[in-house]
């Protein structure tokens, strides 16, 4: 990593130096709570304040409404911006893969290869694939017979894309993201589970993001369709013909049942349950853990296993750590009226 | 896709086409609830009656009790039949990976590989290992040392079988899944985890349909046991020395700890928990998100977590959510008696 | 699988053996209720007694405290230590790879490579990463720019670790995991949720080991980072600027979120899910599916969703099971009052 001084990042982020050594040194970035004296750390929410006075960073990018703190100070008019400009200096982003075609990659000859697309090592692109325009796929990646990628994609290492599928630009694929697996779909036949065939694809729109790990099943027909800007975290499962509306968010571990509609801007917590051909409304809010049996209204916050609307969970949760109590007065009470109606 | 008219789909499925043009064309396949109109549905399932007569679909394939709808009918004795006829027609599959070894493969000489085994590109086969006839490894795919897999197996994209596994026939591995690695085993020692380590091996029998990004360890001694016919979903966790029946159903990003035994036809549910050396009986439900804790009898279905019996469970979410009412209730009580007390 | 006479068995692991033939054949190993008449079982936990009495193994290695069983015994002072020895005997372990490059294997000429080194088929080591001396890259592995593995790492087949990753020695990955792809952060403008970047990394200490599946998201600034000795079973999710401490245990699916800390020694059953920015005392012990969303005192035992101490969850389930009486009791009361209010 390289060094800094603290007059070099003041120059280069556009902040007033105050408090510290212009040629105090810099090699790091980190949080306010984990900063040593050789990281620059950084306040932007004023909430953290506290955390402030506290730290032991070497020198704090602040706002200008900051009169002092325990370390060099780097007054600027938006701290947020001047530390994402630092964070270029001291941590250099790795250089992007350049375009070109890694001789040990497997790409079908029948396979459509965009301008400036970068494919990685020992990455498969099958017969019929079509990668967009300055696409990055990362080593190992695997892009089915007949998929499709749009422009400005990034595929991580060893993402599988089956066969069919259909992805937009400006996708994110982390590494062990699997699209286009089969639903799990099965027929009971004379004691045993027969396959019901999935030969229906995945679409999925642009600018979403999948999480490492996430996985997204196929259409038993049509399609599983994940909306524009919507994004799905890590370990993620999207089973058969769900589709998600669009700037959805679906946070890690979730896993939605086969046929479930989000409607747009619906969140999802993590390690939530959504049993099968539920709607899930507009802006709808569901929080960590919590099973969805029913239909959502648009807007609604639902809480707790089975679900409830978030005051009433919230309510009922405080009352059950009072069933101890209630079970006593509701002896006492029998006690009572025993006693005077045997008096 | 290829296009097809109506005339030419009922002749090759064999239905009586009514209320449509025969040159009216189909591009695609959907669900009753999806299609619009150029998409070709159908019915087999009375329960979904009214959503045909609401359906966008171009044309339908439905049985002959059908005589009305809001689109062209194709009329047949087996409209599930049928539609599977059709599907092959308007979406015909991607060609399944010809026999033969890619040459980027990476085989060990001392790998045994049946007739007509097709080996995909930058897959591996380790020392000692046997591949039966017929079965497919997909590109990436990896089957480790001593490892043997059956006859017509699909082991998809970057499967990952360890060492010493050993698969029946007709198996199937999806993108992602992990067979034998170590169990979750340690020795406290000295403050420290010490690993045990994890000499048995996983057996997988016939028919047995594993899903995307699952894991199954690998047994401590002895084996963790997957039986025939049984289907394992999405990102189950499966751990080490656990036994499952015959036929069993196990649901998305279910997890079963260690040394656990499922009897023949039992259903876990998405989100299942069950803890270390329980038993469950043939042919028990768990519902989803249930918390197992306890052995379960052949035929139960169970709910909630720690889980009881279906009804009871159902019964207690009720009263669960009465549970303000009730608080009032004991309150009204207390003050009557006070108030009855005192005078 | 080799057969050895228990003859042969009591010598090489320094047991006596009592009733059996000397010339009786072992060639399995086996758990006590698993193991029939060609198997070796043993009994180190007292607890287990029981199960030796029932268990049909063809012999067991015992302490010298176990006069008499339904199987031949091999008689010992550490039947634990014993049994590994005869583990090796009848299950030889697989040849561990030889150290060497594999020459499919992809290694930038930027990578730093230790000595005795193995680097399986068709792994991937990027430009400035480095690979300490006797560490294991099984095939298909990745490791990204600027990585750094300790010495004696084994890194299972299909492993992807991204860029700036810093693990040290003695560690383990098994198949599928995924050690620093991005954090799950946006922020939302203008109605849509742009991608915060995430440029800090992970951070993996000695001895530690990570389950098949699991991911671990790099920091957003500073580091993400899995303390010493401390163990991640499969498909657990770690979110960024997650920090653990030393010895930690974190048993499968469970979900940590962003900017939580674990303190040394802290043990998360399976499925539990922490909330953000939650502090999890030395110590502390959270059983299966629970939900933490506030700070954990150290040594505290916590159960269920929301999550309470122990003994006042347990005496609450018992009470939510007795709800439909208490209903019961409450409705008598009512009737009760009203009849003594109205003679």
């Amino acid at each position: 990593m390289p060094e800094i001084t603290l007059a070099r990042l003041a120059e280069q982020v556009g902040a007033a130096l105050s408090g510290g050594s212009p040629d105090q040194k810099i090699s790091r970035l980190a949080g306010l709570s984990e900063a040593g004296p050789e990281d620059l750390t950084f306040l932007a929410n004023p909430a953290y304040k506290p955390l402030l006075a506290r730290s032991k960073a070497g020198a704090a990018i602040v706002g200008k409404d900051i009169a002092e703190a325990p370390m060099a100070l780097l007054r600027t008019d938006n701290p947020d911006l001047a530390f994402a400009k630092a964070a270029t200096l001291v941590s250099p982003p790795i250089p992007p893969p350049v375009p070109g075609i890694h001789p040990s990659a497997v790409i079908d000859s029948a396979a459509r290869i965009g301008k400036d697309v970068s494919i990685g090592a020992l990455a498969v692109v099958e017969a019929g694939a079509a990668i967009g325009d300055r696409t990055v796929l990362y080593p190992q990646a695997y892009v089915g017979a007949e998929s499709t990628l749009g422009t400005d994609c990034l595929v991580y290492p060893g993402v599988k894309i089956y066969h069919r599928v259909t992805v937009g630009s400006r996708c994110i694929f982390h590494a062990g993201a699997v699209i286009g697996s089969d639903g799990f779909g099965y027929e009971f036949v004379a004691g045993r589970h027969e396959k019901v065939p999935q030969i229906g694809n995945v679409v999925i729109h642009d600018d979403v993001e999948i999480g490492a790990g996430a996985t997204i099943d196929r259409a038993r027909f049509s399609h599983t369709e994940i909306g524009e800007g919507s994004k799905i975290d890590n370990l993620v499962q999207i089973a058969h013909n769900v589709i998600t509306g669009k700037h959805c968010l679906v946070c890690a571990q979730t896993g939605i049942s086969g046929s479930v509609t989000l409607e747009d801007y619906v969140v999802l917590a993590g390690q939530v349950g959504v049993a099968g051909h539920i709607r899930i409304g507009k802006g709808a809010k569901i929080t960590a853990q919590a099973g969805i049996n029913a239909n959502i209204e648009p807007g609604a916050t639902m809480k707790g296993s089975p679900a409830n609307p978030y005051m009433l969970e919230q309510r009922i949760n405080v009352l059950r750590q009072r069933l101890p109590e209630l079970f006593q007065r509701v002896g006492d009470l029998e006690k009572q009226l025993e006693k005077s109606a045997s008096s």
